[in-house]
């Protein structure tokens, strides 16, 4: 799959990050890119989330680099407002961007003093490093208790010219995203106007950000930010927006998807798709509050067949349903029909609760027509190992 | 500690768990008792819990006697309210009261069917075997996952007499009671009107059931029963009621406190205060969020003063506040002053969140006088290995 054009990425080591691991990464658009992001609905925001915002105010939507580091949330400290602004001036000069050209984005503990002076130190070989080739690189430099790197690609092939789109983001815990999740950048070569940008964002933040969950825990630093930089020369038609917003949407939802995936401790993704609620929005709730239920996610650790759990956690959601007209089934298998239990063989469903992937289905018979599909993951001992002992 | 006059307890194994353990129990008040009850917010309701809601309804807020069984929830089956009616018919004839005078409830898994003839056939053993001194053996028989039977005892000295308020309860899992918990039964030989029976339980299930968290689910069979006999002969006046009142909070407040410190796999007490909100509901949100962020109580378990997950964890939980005017304190220990780190000795306090009981105090300086005191647990690999194999 080809790389969206006009894009540049490199990565270094900063010293951030206690283990030898690159800790800083640049994406930088040749031509200054039309941007839409969402960020965390956290109360406590981080500083380059503050700075983001008003950055992307001021240079009405313009984005021409963003400037990453991993390894410190940069929130709740003392200097978070100087270090991130240092950060988007030296690399503002560098690149001969307006400052309010450069976004900063952080990820990592909280509460820690950043040393900018890391930073600035790095830019100049990011800026001598960069190349359409680094993709790959930025995306490994911005995890932290992530196992794998987490990228997305399509391609929209219209009239006049082929558009690409591709996104990277990270996040293993600390994850129910509202409105977005932990640092998500999606770039495309597409000439979008800002209006439909944000547009576009916000209807696929609900359909793929917005529907996962690790473990319940929003971050200070959650950003989305999603790039058009024009670069292709293509500027999609009426029918042909639809073709490249969904494009866009389906590298988000697979990028949405690898976070599930690869949450802390997780053994296991477990797809939730709730029907039959009187409205989308309750179905997305009633997924959410299965999701989240510790009890379903260490059922399924267990490969143990207990929808009595999944009912409950259902019922815990604050959605008006029938509980005599629901449906649950695992792998395929109905395990409640009528708010009760279904026959089922219990070692056979077992079995087929070891696979990696699980999948939960909730249907209420009746006239509703919402439904929403949610993705979360197993919570197993070692999603406890890695938090008890994150720091040290 | 002396038992409330005029109740009467039993219990015996009828082979509903499958290890041979008190699974059967019956309370029973000499004198029908004035009732109020608190039942699960669930939209999942077990059969005891509409059985009972119908019976207090009929019997006036009469009861003469509970019926309790452990290792099954009668929830979600099909034969659930058959099983409910005929455990209250036969103890009703056994005991000469009215059928509407006898209180279901179950705890224990959901979804499975439950065997009348069990209790039914164990009933008259139970009968037989009522006495004062049986209040241990009863606290004892309703355990399902709990390691420690949870028990407390008040007494108020008022002019006419003593009287004298006793309860007991269950749960370690699935616990974040909304107006109740699993299973909790608080008696008392005061003599005190319905209307003020249920008042003083509105008031005191907030500052005590509806305080307490171990993994954020909530039951299908919640239930809180107060009942007060008047055994005593003392009837307390106004200011009599307000001692009374006490009394029973205290006991209701003990009762809960100890459900959250036998969280599942739970090796720390965690003690949550909030000040400085605008109002007591936003405290009480806060420290819930707080409570049953999986993040702070992993910390919690790996003695980690990683107070940037309790800030984060504040900030989610939908409360408007200025993080900067928050402090923060663990064990006593200054940890975040004006939302920003403040300076502590990291090995000192994190031999000090070695102890057994851990307090953390969030105060949001200004002029809101909101306050609330939340218990939960930490989130250990116990927790994992109870739940991924409970049924199995």
């Amino acid at each position: 799959m080809k790389l969206p054009l006009g894009y540049a990425y490199a990565a270094t080591y900063a010293g951030i990050r206690q283990v030898e691991k690159d800790d800083v990464a640049l994406i930088v658009s040749g031509l200054p890119a039309n941007a839409a992001a969402v960020f965390t609905q956290n109360r406590v925001q981080a500083a380059p989330v503050r700075l983001g915002r008003r950055h992307l105010k001021a240079s009405k939507g313009l984005v021409g680099a963003v400037a990453i580091n991993a390894g410190n949330a940069n929130c709740a400290t003392r200097t978070g407002d100087a270090v991130a602004l240092a950060t988007c001036k030296a690399a503002a000069k560098l690149l001969k961007l307006p400052v309010n050209q450069v976004l900063p984005s952080s990820t990592g503990v909280i509460g820690v003093e950043l040393d900018a002076r890391k930073i600035v130190d790095a830019l100049p070989r990011l800026v001598s490093g960069l190349s359409a080739d680094g993709f790959d690189r930025v995306a490994r430099a911005i995890l932290t208790t992530d196992l794998v790197a987490k990228t997305a690609f399509a391609e929209a092939r219209l009239r006049r010219g082929g558009v690409r789109v591709a996104g990277m983001t990270k996040g293993s815990g600390m994850i129910q995203p509202m409105m977005a999740t932990t640092l998500g950048f999606v770039m495309t070569d597409a000439l979008l106007p800002a209006g439909h940008l944000r547009a576009i964002l916000r209807r696929g933040v609900e359909r793929s950000y917005n529907r996962i969950s690790v473990d319940g825990d929003t971050s200070t630093n959650d950003t989305l930010l999603l790039l058009a930089n024009g670069a292709s020369g293509v500027r999609p038609d009426g029918r042909e927006l639809a073709m490249v917003e969904a494009a866009i949407t389906d590298v988000m939802e697979r990028l949405a998807q690898q976070i599930a995936r690869d949450g802390e401790g997780a053994r296991k993704f477990i797809t939730i798709v709730v029907t039959g609620t009187r409205d989308n929005e309750g179905a997305a709730r009633m997924a959410r509050g299965i999701a989240n239920s510790p009890l379903v996610k260490t059922a399924i650790a267990g490969s143990d067949p207990n929808w009595g759990r999944i009912l409950s956690a259902a019922g815990n959601a604050g959605v008006v349903f029938d509980p005599a007209k629901t449906e649950i089934h695992m792998q395929g298998v109905a395990v409640c029909k009528g708010g009760l239990a279904a026959p089922f063989s219990e070692e056979e469903l077992k079995a087929k609760l070891d696979a990696g992937d699980c999948e939960i289905r909730l249907a209420i018979r009746g006239k509703g027509k919402g439904e929403a599909r949610f993705w979360t993951c197993d919570l197993t001992e070692g999603y406890i190992r890695i938090n008890a002992s994150y720091r040290t």
